[in-house]
Parts: C-alpha cells; sequence; structure tokens
C-alpha cells in the first residue's frame, strides 16, 4: 500500500541508509573493537566549545518565546544578516538578509530549491560519482537528474561531456566541491571554464542555466587548496550550505541557502524558496540553532585532525597497492575497489571488520568511498585489516 | 524561470505566509500598541521550564559528539521509546520504539506520510475547513486532496458527504482534531462512526484507507472535552504530532509519526517513512529537540491560561453580536465574518487593529480565524476594536 514511487526510493537510497544500520550489525557480530566503520560522513571532530557556550548564553539572555518560536519562513532576520556579513567578509561578496534562507541543513536547502527551479518534465545535471540523493530531490520536484559520467583518475568535472549534455530543459547544474565523495576541489580554473560553458549555453538556448552549488566541506580543505567561491565565477549561482561539518553539527540540521540578488528572477526565487521551505514540511529551520549558528559562523572546526587521518591513510592504502586520487578537501577517500565488482570488495573487506560504502551508491561502480572523518585510533588500528585485504587480492 | 508548480504554491500559500509579515506591516502603520494580531497560531505561553532546564542538562551529561551528531533516519531509538512509554501510560496501547518516527514537526511528519502513502494520481480526502498547506503536502507526493464541504455551525465532519467521495483511489483520510480553525474536538461517537465508514469502504473496495490524524492540539482541550485516541478507533490511524502547542516549542520543529504495528503494511510503511524523512531533505530531526522532547514528553502547558483566553473573548465577541461555535479545543475561533466576503471583512477590520485570518486560507470562505494564543491583555485592548468593527455593521 506504499505509493510505487516510495518503493523506489527505498530502493535507491538503500546503500546509504544501510551503512547507518550495518555498522551497528557489524560490532555485535564481531565486537566492537573488531569492527572500523568508515561508512558514514558523521564528523569526529566535536563542535567547538563556542557552540554548547551559545546554547546557553542564548537560553539566558534571549526570551523563550522567541528561542522557541515560530521564526519567519526564511528564517530570523539578524541571523541571516550576520551570515552574509561573515560571507562577505571572507569572499567580498555584498550579500544582505535578503539573499539567505535559513534551512534544515544543506539537504533541506538542495530539496528546497529544487523544487523551485525544477518542474515536470526538467532536467538536472551532475557530475558522478555525486551524493544519490540529488536523485530524490529532483525527482520530489518531478525532474529528472543525468549524471555526467566519472572522469578518473582525477574526478575533474568533464566539460565537454556536460555541455553535449545541455539542452533547454536543463534547469539546474548541481556542483559539489569539495567533493564527496571523491575528496577533489574544484580549482578557479575549472570553475571558470565551467562558467563559460554555461553562459554560451544560456545565451545559445535563452534559458536560464543555475549552478546549485553544494558546500557542506567549504572549509574542509588541504595542502593550502581553496575552493572557489563560485557566485563570483557564474552569476546564476545558488548556494546550498550547511554547518555539518564546518561547526560538526549534522545533527542540528543548520544551514542555508545563498540566493544572490544577480540570479535571474532573484525575487520569485528568493519567494519560492522561503515558500517552499513551508510547503514541503520544513517550515523554518530551527530557530535556536538559527540564533547559535549566527554567533558562531566564524568558528572553525579542526581541519588539522582532519588533515592528519586524512595522510595517515592515504599513505598507508597507497603503500599497501590501493589507488587513489590524493584529496585536496571533505574527508573521504575514493579508492579503487581491488576487483570490478566493488559490492564484492566491500563485502570482503566486512570479513576484515572494515565498513565502506560502494560506488555504486554514488553512481560509481568500481570504487569505494572510505569516510576518515573517525578517530585516528580507528585509522591506525585499522591498517593491519586494509593491509591484509589487498594481500588476500595478490594471494 | 521559477518552476510552474513553486508559482502555483506560491498562491496558495500567499495567505497564510502574508499573516507572518503582515502584523509586522500593521504595526510599522498605526504603531505596535494599536495592532492586535490574531493571525498566527504561535503560542504565547512560554515552554515549560523543564524544557530549558533539559537542554543545560544534556548539554552537561551528554556527549558533545552524540548532542550535535546524526541520528537515526527515524529518530534516536532511546528517546522514540521514551515516547512510546508516554503514550503506553495515556492510551494504553502498546506501542515500542519500533512504532516511533521522530520528525521535522508534525509539518514535516505530514509531509513524509503523504510521500509514503499517496501515488501519482492517488487522492486524499480532509474536511473543510482545513489548514491549506495539507494541499501541497499531497501534491508534493502527486496527489490530489479533495475536501468534505464545510458543515456548519457545529463543523463536525459530515460523513454521508465523507462516504459519496471515497473511491478506489482514496489513500487517506487527513483528520485534525482539535481543529485549526474551528476549535472543534471530535467526540469518541464522531471517531467511531468514522470508523465505520471506512471499515465499510476498504470491504467494498478492497483498498487500505489510512487516517492520517494531525494531531498538534491534543492536549489544548477545555471544558472536560477529550480528543479520543484514534488509533484505538481505527486500524489503519497514524498519528502526526508536534510539541509545538503542547510544549510551545513551534520553532524548535520537533515532533513524530506514530505507525501502530496494527497497520496495513506496517513494514513498508514505517521503512518508506524513514527512508521519505531523508528524501525529502529532513534526514534526521534535530537531535538536541530529540532528546529533550524525550526527557519532557510528560509536560505541560498552562491550558489554563488559554482557556482563560478562550472564554473572554468567546464571550465579548457573541455579546457583540458576533456568531462563533464555542471552540472545545486549539486556540481558534471560527467567527463568521460579518458581511460574505470575508477578505473584505477583514480589510475592515485592520482599519481597527485587529488581524485576522481569512477562512479562504482554510477553504472555508465567509468565516474568520481568530488565533487567541496571545497576551491576555493583548485580547483586554483589542475588545474595543472588535466592538466598533461590529458596530460599523450595524450603522
Amino acid at each position: 500500500m506504499v505509493s510505487k514511487k516510495m518503493k523506489e526510493m527505498i530502493e535507491r537510497s538503500a546503500a546509504l541508509g544501510a551503512m547507518f544500520t550495518e555498522g551497528k550489525r557489524l560490532k555485535e557480530l564481531y565486537g566492537e573493537e573488531n569492527v572500523f566503520d568508515f561508512g558514514i560522513g558523521n564528523p569526529n571532530v566535536k563542535a567547538p566549545d563556542a557552540v554548547n557556550e551559545a546554547i546557553v548564553e542564548i537560553l539566558r539572555e534571549v526570551d523563550s518565546l522567541q528561542i522557541h518560536g515560530y521564526t519567519d519562513g526564511s528564517g530570523i532576520p539578524a541571523a541571516r544578516q550576520a551570515i552574509a556579513e561573515s560571507l562577505n567578509r571572507r569572499f567580498g561578496t555584498s550579500f544582505s538578509a535578503k539573499n539567505l534562507i535559513m534551512t534544515v541543513g544543506a539537504a533541506g536547502g538542495l530539496s528546497v530549491i529544487c523544487k523551485v527551479l525544477i518542474d515536470e518534465g526538467d532536467e538536472a545535471l551532475t557530475f558522478a560519482p555525486y551524493f544519490g540523493e540529488y536523485d530524490n530531490y529532483v525527482i520530489n520536484a518531478g525532474g529528472t537528474l543525468l549524471a555526467v559520467p566519472p572522469n578518473p583518475p582525477s574526478f575533474l568535472p568533464d566539460l565537454a561531456a556536460l555541455e553535449e549534455r545541455i539542452t533547454a530543459k536543463t534547469k539546474a547544474i548541481i556542483l559539489n566541491s569539495p567533493n564527496n565523495p571523491t575528496g577533489v576541489v574544484y580549482d578557479a580554473e575549472t570553475i571558470g571554464a565551467l562558467a563559460a560553458v554555461l553562459e554560451r549555453k544560456e545565451k545559445e538556448l535563452g534559458t536560464s542555466i543555475y549552478i546549485i552549488a553544494d558546500e557542506p566541506y567549504r572549509e574542509l580543505v588541504y595542502d593550502g587548496a581553496e575552493a572557489p567561491y563560485i557566485p563570483l565565477y557564474y552569476h546564476n549561482t545558488i548556494v546550498a550550505y550547511s554547518f555539518s561539518k564546518s561547526l560538526s553539527l549534522p545533527g542540528d540540521r543548520i544551514g542555508y541557502l545563498v540566493i544572490p540578488s544577480e540570479v535571474d528572477d532573484f525575487a520569485d526565487v528568493a519567494a519560492g524558496a522561503e515558500i517552499a521551505n513551508r510547503c514541503l514540511g520544513f517550515v523554518n529551520a530551527p530557530a535556536l540553532q538559527q540564533m547559535v549558528v549566527a554567533r558562531c559562523c566564524d568558528e572553525q572546526t579542526d581541519v588539522a585532525y582532519y588533515d592528519k587521518n586524512r595522510l595517515l591513510l592515504y599513505e598507508a592504502l597507497t603503500s599497501y597497492g590501493y589507488a587513489c586520487a590524493k584529496p585536496q578537501g571533505a574527508f573521504y577517500l575514493f579508492v579503487k575497489a581491488l576487483e570490478p565488482d566493488e559490492e564484492a570488495f566491500c563485502e570482503k573487506a566486512k570479513k576484515h571488520g572494515l565498513l565502506m560504502t560502494p560506488g555504486k551508491a554514488f553512481r560509481c561502480p568500481g570504487y569505494v568511498r572510505i569516510a576518515y572523518c573517525v578517530a585516528r585510533e580507528t585509522i591506525e588500528r585499522s591498517l593491519p585489516s586494509f593491509q591484509a585485504l589487498a594481500q588476500e587480492y595478490k594471494n
């Protein structure tokens, strides 16, 4: 009696969802200390102390009716203004509250903006590998998500392949840099070239093509890499941001959309986002969390911790014979499976206590994602298992 | 460039959304002290002290990674179990964690369960007047919401009219008692009769017809009224609940779905709800708020405060000649406008500083909703305006 659409969604979502419960199952089977769960992007670095301090301050300073009351559908004006000013300091932009819509995480923001931009029969494009939920946000809006095939080993976007796929139906390009699952950071040259393609196609087709920049990993960059701020490169860019990674608040479900005044049909897009927030059932982003991030948006997570995890795991795995692009961002390694069927590889890995996500979940079979946002000790203790797994394929 | 669906949604949602900003506009125009905003159901009774105390305790007692980390898609098992046990104590049910899905308020829960149950071309039914966002949740799932016409002056559900409208396409009946906007509480006899109709139609059509019981106002009842717990009356009942009113936490966006084990296809519906939570972009209900309501689910709001508001306003308005069913629940009066076009009536009311919601927003023209979840003083000071407005129609 469940809807047909739902049955399809259950199938599509199974891989990522299963990761959440699979770790628990394996721990019961092999014992907690023998399972190394690299399946989920749940930050192991705790939130900056300023977050919990801000909560306590807010409880003390702000009227209870305001802390717990409805906010405007687009969020608390002062919170939006504070975040806009923080962005302006960082990127030289000139946003104000009217350009910010507070959302239930980046996921909520993506779902909302897809609903705003995409109609029945419309298309969105993205680059494989990509976060599988993108399909659901686009499908929920009535559209179809088409993927540009993976471009290994660099996993940089294949712009020629993108251009071929853009038609009058193309409403949006979902872009994710630093990338989940590859850890690749798109540099300024790449973003500039992408902008040129889209400007050309907009002119040719007489349409608006929006970039939806999914940026929860913006601050997690290494080796001096920088993620260019895409609204500075392309006029029709909408940013979906989350504090899940930058402040380690994934469970708090707090993020925002940036809708620059320069985007085509700005007034309708901004009004639409506020209304879609309500129509989809979000109503408003959690009020207390809006106040917290307004106070903490300049706080930083311990990027050095992830960086050490990255180098430790990358160097060990490559020394054991695994092939992997050295990631410059996010907290994932995207590793070539040691046999063509990466799901079979993941099953073998489980016998060594190693839990990884099959590339299929990201529409990129043959690879696995290893989330290194875990305790250092987990990585250290897992290395013999990774080595034994590699050895199994050499025998 | 905004999607066509979105443009329709903007129109449908305009009335309720406008309420939020209209109050601000009028206050700027007439001065804060001269505007009486009865437009929005934003509780004026503050959250029980236990809520903020629980937040501080959680910050002290629980590991920060857990407070701010992702939870299971269906919510923290211990929170779901605590709420299930609270329900069991109150209603003699035998729910456990597996029957509860934590959601981003009742709105999030309704959006999720519509996505689970309703397919392209399916229908849901509800009784006018009703909360206008129901349309959007059903439409987002690909279905159509049909309304049984209003049944004044009692505004009890017209079951004969319901039965006529049930077809093989009917997947769900959205039921809201205590009712927004009428304040009517459906008694046990009404719920029993409704259950009989649905059982008869299920048998006749060979389909499953679910009641989706939207119950944010369950605890707000007066004059000794009780809202029957609908799962005890009808096997295919799913409850959408919010702590928005019972704990005055509307901005926190925290609620749950109850999916009893007895509903048809229980396993699929429960799995579907968890996945729809993710696919729509909610991911999980805010983690900290889940922990708070688990600790506070037996706390009570100050119902007596609303009751005094209710009696004060009801008695004054009826004495001035307004016609209105005496509400036994929620915090609204649903009053017959003093002219057939209630939007014109609302415009005249604004000139007296009175802000009310036109019945059109609830698909029931000719009436207005007055939300009395405001400060007592607001009501007291507004009475001369209500009287002057009535007088205007007598001249």
